[in-house]
């Protein structure tokens, strides 16, 4: 079945398009398992020190990322398109098996920062297209995502997945 | 591609379930054609006025109700799986191209309501067993969208979708 074609928006998207130099079947390895993405996910001197992948449409994507001061933030999302090599979607406004995450009103905070990530993968040769589309619901959110290092931090993990595929 | 299991929380779902006596092809035409959305929808004396909906992941499913007094409710979103005759799931919790919702840091308000929305299908002879089970995040909007009439609502449009089916 085919999807629905993603329409950025510049006021609302974070965008990251990078060439790297590891072929893309790689890539997709260190974003799909477990194992690969704790070596990866969190720029350093962060970690990620739990994550489960139930990597189908509705399966749960959770990280624990842990500060250096060994303060742990867990965080879940939802998957939604799986394109083997290709395309990967997941959301953090829903939970596993797409129910809502829990919302402001339990909380008592609008705080909470929501978004649709967009991972795509194309080949150049041995090399591979990497591209970022990170959804927003409205500018604040998307202000807010770049204000906390958005292009640094995205940029940092996305360094060190490129040396971690290089030893894969 | 299997998809995740739904998984039902008695304290985080709200869930109608009825034997009716129409095939599930006509309960899926209904639910899935604009023209007849407008026609059974909204629990009258309200009004379904306008419906877009483009039937695949990531596509949108937007609705405008009307009150008695003229006032227009436009609700929009984003179709998650759809398996035809048999499943149907759809979230307000994200627009169009998966797309977060507007969140309440840029309305002011933590009062909006998300949930998503699994129907499913089953053939039971020339009649169909209609599930209708409805995910939230958190007990409040459980409870905040209990107390709206969901039952009651969801109840009645469901035998306005009958009567429809029934012509068609």
């Amino acid at each position: 079945m085919s999807t629905a074609m993603i329409q950025t928006n510049s006021k609302l998207d974070l965008v990251m398009e990078r060439v790297v130099d590891v072929p893309r079947e790689l890539v997709w390895a260190a974003w799909t398992k477990p194992e690969h993405i704790k070596k990866w996910f969190t720029p350093a001197p962060w970690t990620t020190v739990d994550c489960e992948i139930d990597l189908r449409p509705g399966g749960i994507f959770r990280t624990v990322m842990r500060s250096p001061e060994g303060q742990e933030s867990p965080h879940v999302g939802c998957y939604l398109e799986i394109v083997p090599n290709e395309k990967l979607v997941w959301t953090s406004a829903l939970g596993p098996a797409y129910r809502p995450a829990i919302r402001a009103a339990v909380t008592g905070s609008c705080d909470e920062l929501y978004f649709t990530a967009v991972i795509t993968l194309e080949a150049q040769g041995a090399r591979t297209k990497y591209t970022a589309v990170v959804l927003h619901g409205d500018e604040e959110s998307t202000k807010k995502h770049e204000a906390m290092g958005f292009h640094e931090g995205w940029g940092a993990a996305l360094d060190q997945l490129v040396a971690l595929a290089r030893t894969l």
